[in-house]
């Protein structure tokens, strides 16, 4: 008699390398601190976001994230955007050109940690004047250039289909696999989150078996964006499709730190855990 | 042997007297011609949404909702916030003034149909510079003066707590419940929606539940926004626990137009009936 078993699977957390707006990054502050709690409570790997790399040194992080014994699955880079404006379908050219700088200047990082880097809100919203055609094709060659630049280091880059309010471009999976189809790089790819999938997918098991290998990351937050348990997603469903689809990638958590950081966290590794 | 029937839902669909700019109205456009196609949908009646009662020829429009024998469960009035900007925590105690008025002058229009209004966004956001106990000591006093004014005539005021994305004021019914306690109105309570709930409440079916009596209106629509049965929202289960809470009132259609009003609206009652 024999048993499929599921490897275990790999749980990151995100952590802002600098103070940021950002509601949904669950950790911020003091890196060595955050980094020790996190590795105590279990987990296997941080997912960075980092606004720009020139403001972070990187020597240090690296001796820190290997002292904790964490792995780097992720680099969030969509600080940029949220605190400096910039974006790949900016009507101003120098803003799109600074965009496409900024996450070449991620790959160097990235490839420190082996890390996917993930286009968030850096991809930019249809701002008023431009023609949606238009911002398409922006977005479009930058990320051909930017996953040209990363192919020799063999960086992936991940693009995050992002829920109506917060951004007018990609939204959903059908939107991301028509954009995939269009990049045509091998290695870019989507990131999904439950959170946003939550009131974007139709169904959400069946969005996350028709993007199959094109899944390279993955969020989970519940609901209303807390941590996996505080709402009413199916997450023993989600995951199960997940990993059916194939996906060898890591699951890693990006919700809002209510009570706080640190129980978020916890509530959320634990729950996690229990899934079959 | 007795068997516990459900009385038959009253089921009705937003329609907007004049054109505006809010999305989730399902029908816009011609009076006539929408009301005699939501009647021969099947549909019990329609909640209408109107900017200004200043601006319908109310005779007009009370003849030929009986024409077609339809009711007006209730009356949206967010377009007073989206197409003017009146709101009841606005900085600018004119602004705010015009809010109280704007809803007063509803009162007279409610009454023709013995219909509820519906609160949606003219309670406003916290403006910057605006404290939070300041914005929601205008919001109580705002909705008391209402109360008030259209107790005389029986008419009741229903709050719709509206995601985090459209306003920063009362998301979820837990809020709800703290401002129906804060107002202390008899004629004031809740109006819960669907699509806001699969945003918000941690288990929609347990919200309801401790909601209760104090749901005067109800508003469905799926996860996406598009009409119910496109989604992967429970309706099965939301509804019965609606109608087990003892609530007695209509379950009307606030969604997104996909693919077309009609078809939504055809899509959306074929869906609701064949529920048991």
């Amino acid at each position: 008699m024999s048993t499929v078993h599921r490897p275990i699977m790999k749980l990151s957390i995100v952590l802002s390398t600098q103070p940021a707006q950002f509601q949904a990054a669950t950790f911020k502050g003091d890196l060595e601190a955050n980094l020790s709690q996190i590795a105590s409570l279990g987990y296997d790997g941080v997912e960075l976001a980092i606004r720009d790399p020139k403001l972070v040194d990187l020597d240090t992080l690296e001796s820190l994230v290997h002292k904790y014994n964490l792995r780097v699955p992720a680099i969030g880079t969509g600080q940029a955007w949220g605190e400096e404006g910039l974006s790949f379908t900016d009507p101003d050219p120098s803003i799109r050109r600074n965009a496409i700088e900024r996450i070449k200047s991620h790959i160097p990082v990235a490839s420190r940690f082996e890390a996917i880097i993930i286009i968030g809100l850096i991809r930019g919203i249809i701002k008023p004047g431009v023609d949606a055609s238009q911002a398409m094709d922006w977005l479009i060659a930058a990320l051909q250039e930017c996953c040209d630049a990363a192919r020799p280091y063999g960086i992936r880059l991940a693009l995050e289909p992002i829920n109506r309010y917060e951004t007018t471009l990609i939204n959903n999976t059908g939107q991301g696999q028509e954009l995939i189809e269009c990049v045509g790089a091998e290695n870019f790819g989507l990131l999904l989150d439950t959170f946003h999938m939550n009131i974007e997918e139709p169904v959400i098991e069946e969005s996350i078996g028709r993007c199959g290998k094109h899944i390279f990351h993955f969020h989970v937050a519940d609901s209303n964006r807390w941590y996996p348990g505080a709402g009413h997603l199916d997450f023993q469903s989600i995951l199960n499709n997940l990993f059916s689809s194939g996906y060898k990638g890591w699951v890693s958590g990006e919700f809002i730190p209510i009570p706080d950081a640190e129980t978020a966290a916890q509530q959320s590794l634990t729950f996690l855990r229990k899934l079959g």
